[in-house]
């Protein structure tokens, strides 16, 4: 992850190697989602913008490396196809950051302007569209298995958004249906972004699955602090406006907790105040909801879950050979819960 | 195409055929289309009302047969990957109407209410998206040149929007640029759909190759064809409503046409109609543009354009052993200019 991780000395070697790759991941990137059209080409250049952490290239080149028997010698060039993998899972999530941008009618990201303020919703919806099929098209250069794979988590991520629009506004869901919809909306991409790195590596059947399992674990908890960065972040950092699960009526866990804690009198006011967060939300607004989520752990609830998430992804790399490329999955791993962007 | 076609007698037999072949692939479709979350396949079961005159598959099983060796033979059962791919071609249309009715806000489709109307924006994009990445799931179940072949259709089908978008309330583009939008948008995926349906019934390159060509022609016939019914056509019969292109600024053949050919005074008032169509179209505005393309000639240009599309469709048939499916072929094509609905 670009620009998040403090990198111990003994892995700044791999970081560089790590680097290189992901500058190949982004020219496949740019050179796929190309079009001859000139006007079409230009909205494609305004998504190279938003490219941000590279959580899933890097995870994708990682994978294959830690995965590898070649692990020790992470100067082996990474192949084409690993490449071509890391590109695609960047692609699925850039759409639905483009799609997110017309739903959330944002206009900022990555602190630059967005597609649909820019050039309107229909422009934006389509060009989401467009990344979702040049994703498929460059999968399908690779092999069926992984294009059927990435349709998969790509088929998953979509119920995950629906189910969470289904649930827009209902304050009061459990937190089974909080992570069954963080799980397919966010973890099934990353999931599957490790998964394929590792095959695409030649791992064996046993060591993908772990890896695939590493991923799933570790995308509850990036979610679980997306949430938490939405709460309590800063635009300035984020690069993007902040309370917008709020604004949106998105149940995340701290208030699924606080609601499920709180007394019936503190209950009904948080209510009161997610009702009013929904028509506009102000900074002493978001100051007495924060108030009254630590009020009952709720805010603790959500750090803890997401770092227990965390450590259910590191035990999953316990059958891995240690390499520094697996020690760099730890510190990325860990790097997920102490973000602030 | 269901619905809209007369069937001449010895034809019959070849249309129940097609009609048994159909229904597996509104079964392939729904199964595939389906989630173990109950909201989501709720909204699923809302895409199937959406089910039309099923063009694209009927188009995919017909070339299938016209290709075939057992092209007499008709009562041959369509193997499962022409059934996969029709139901694929099927799926990506699909995703466009329901992102279609997102951008022209329509409320009202096939004389049903639009996901967009009854759900939100938010729920209509992403369930586009889920029947976008199930359509390349099913793909992929097929085989790689496969789910290429759909990938590259699909992103000129988003190239076409997008330019079409650009020129969004440019009257006066070219026919050229009008002719780059309608081959991307519609033709692109009309001639994958065939020429797929040929090859998975293990035609030769060639005979593929002309199976796309007659595709490509008809593609661009269907898109005139339908631009003229959204003029003129009568929203009982079609189901949505009438004089979107203009509400939403896109430029079409007749009026292309009549920009070009007009004088100068003829010119300048047909823009001022055109810029209070963009605000509020009536009957009685509706009636003077077409008085007004009338009066240039621009209906029957654009009605012998299509013709003549058609036509080059049939010229691609030339090079196919006889048979009803071709035969049939002939009198979809023919139906696609004379159509109403």
């Amino acid at each position: 992850m670009r620009g998040v991780l403090e990198i111990p000395e003994n892995l700044l070697p791999l970081q560089a190697a790590l680097a290189q790759g992901l500058e190949r991941v982004q020219a496949r990137f740019d050179g796929h989602l190309e079009s001859d059209l000139p006007p079409v080409a230009r909205l494609c250049r305004h998504v190279e913008r938003y490219r941000g952490k590279m959580l899933r290239p890097s995870l994708t080149l990682l994978c294959g490396l830690a995965a590898s028997t070649r692990a020790a010698d992470f100067d082996a060039a990474f192949t084409e196809n690993q490449i071509s993998v890391a590109a695609v899972c960047e692609m699925v999530h850039m759409a639905t950051l483009v799609h997110d941008d017309v739903l959330d009618e944002a206009d900022t990201r990555r602190s630059g302007q967005t597609v649909n303020r820019l050039h309107g919703n229909e422009t934006a919806v389509m060009l989401g569209d467009m990344l979702i099929a040049s994703a498929f098209r460059l999968c399908a250069t690779i092999d069926a298995p992984t294009a059927l794979a990435v349709g998969r988590a790509s088929v998953e991520l979509c119920e995950g958004e629906l189910l969470q629009l289904h649930h827009r506004d209902s304050w009061s869901i459990d937190e089974p249906t909080y992570f069954e919809i963080i799980n397919r909306k966010t973890a099934a991409l990353i999931a599957v972004a490790c998964e394929l790195g590792a095959i695409h590596a030649g791992a064996s059947r046993p060591l993908a699955a772990s890896l695939a399992a590493f991923g799933r674990h570790l995308g509850v908890a990036f979610q679980i602090q997306d949430d938490l960065l939405d709460l309590f972040g800063e635009r300035s950092m984020l690069g993007k406006p902040v309370h917008k699960d709020l604004e949106k009526g998105k149940p995340t866990l701290p208030v699924i907790h606080h609601l499920a804690a709180a007394s019936a009198h503190d209950r009904s006011r948080m209510l009161d105040l997610l009702d009013h967060a929904a028509i506009e939300m102000t900074h002493d607004l978001a100051h007495r909801i924060a108030v009254a989520l630590e009020s009952t752990g709720s805010i603790e609830h959500a750090r803890s879950t997401a770092k227990a998430m965390v450590s259910r992804a590191i035990v999953e790399l316990a059958g891995i050979p240690e390499s520094p490329a697996r020690s760099l999955l730890q510190v990325m791993a860990d790097a997920v819960v102490s973000r602030v962007r």
